[in-house]
């Protein structure tokens, strides 16, 4: 994101529930947008509710604008994507979450964009709609309906991702975690192998080629830490012992 | 899906706030997972307010399996990821929800999984960690939390997505929205270049051709269907008719 980019502003036309509005200030905020709008709230504002659901994103709810129609929610942004779930009968291009976040992060230096919602029990209307440049519809299962917070969570979700460069998979070593060498390794084959000969687990001598072999498949496959070969010889030993105490007792 | 997999199992472990529980089962039945478990919830089951946040989602909560231990909830799983947003410091792998997704599908038919989250107030214990085979953390802005409802709701939405194949952007057409022959579409602008010389706006001669390609090209960038075509040309009848009009009072 470059410096005169601004994130999306997140416009809720007529929304009913105070919780709703407070998730979606939360949604928001997890996700790094901060501009809310509302248009012609139902409940009185501040709303008490709101501020209950939205936990650390009340600055947000502070900042909020409040407009009276969507007109004015909308009048200084460039671009403009409505989210509905219902199909309007007008040509109208029609795209998804991510396919959404990409164009809002395309979007030209300086243009300002928006992310406009309806409310519970209708979502917006086709005048509404009609302000947008195009309509986002969030692929769900057959009859499914989601909640106005479900809805922003996932297309702030959708924003955020698309530059966001957590790796998929990842695995967090901490300092005495590092990866053991190879001889280190060898010591642990070693060890196990000569344990598990003299307690007659290796055995018939033909198959122990095979045996040996995929032990040490598992070994590998499990991509031990240098700490975890430590331990892992700890427990040899200890089961080792406790095998030689069975036998002299 | 092959029809010998089945969708992930969603477990709760000791959940506090039947709202949750609730948000939860609507997480998952709009993204087409079934399979609900409660390992111990703090307020008596069935929960009232979990029924309520459900809406279309209470068959979900009817067959929703109640269970004393994280232990027996998992008993039947082959694979198991759990949720959570703190660092460990134990060697884990840590995976994207996107890549848990994706795991989640390749899964061997037959092997049953299952996506694990902790409670509202402090998440999963370490031990309850233990138990899983890696670690899904949802990538969020800086100093975020996301509650309960809005973790599941994420994970079911990635793992609906990674075998949705809604097309990321459609134009959906009515039966009268077809698109215009290149005939209809000439028409279009002979009728609109008439019009716009005989009212002067085409002028003058040297810029005719130069504005006559930027007209076109807008009307291209809109994509007009055959239906808007046949509008404009109304429109512009009625323009024409009424500039004549102005200039014969």
């Amino acid at each position: 994101m470059n410096d005169s980019m601004t994130t999306p502003a997140v416009i809720l036309c007529r929304p009913q529930l105070g919780e709703n509005i407070g998730a979606a200030a939360r949604a928001m905020n997890n996700f790094g947008l901060t501009d809310l709008r509302l248009v012609a709230p139902r409940d009185p504002w501040p709303n008490e509710k709101a501020y209950a659901m939205a936990v650390t994103a009340r600055p947000i709810l502070d900042e909020a604008k409040l407009y009276d129609t969507l007109h004015d929610a909308l009048a200084d942004l460039n671009v403009v994507y409505a989210t509905t779930a219902r199909d309007r009968g007008i040509t109208k291009e029609i795209i998804t979450p991510v396919e959404a976040a990409k164009r809002l992060r395309k979007a030209r230096p300086g243009d300002k964009t928006g992310l406009l919602f309806g409310n519970e029990r209708a979502g917006l209307e086709n005048d509404d709609v009609s302000l947008a440049d195009c309509v986002i519809t969030i692929p769900t299962a057959e009859f499914a309906s989601l909640n106005l917070g479900q809805a922003v969570l996932l297309c702030c979700y959708e924003y955020f991702k698309a530059e966001d460069d957590t790796p998929r998979a990842r695995v967090e070593h901490g300092p005495m975690h590092r990866k053991p060498t190879r001889e280190e390794l060898f010591q642990l084959f070693e060890h196990l192998e000569g344990e598990l000969t003299r307690s007659g687990f290796l055995f018939p001598p033909d198959k122990v080629g095979h045996m040996t072999r995929a032990i040490r498949a598992t070994v590998h496959r499990a991509k031990l830490t240098y700490q975890e070969v430590q331990t892992l010889r700890g427990m040899i030993v200890a089961l080792a012992k406790g095998k030689h105490r069975v036998v002299k007792d």
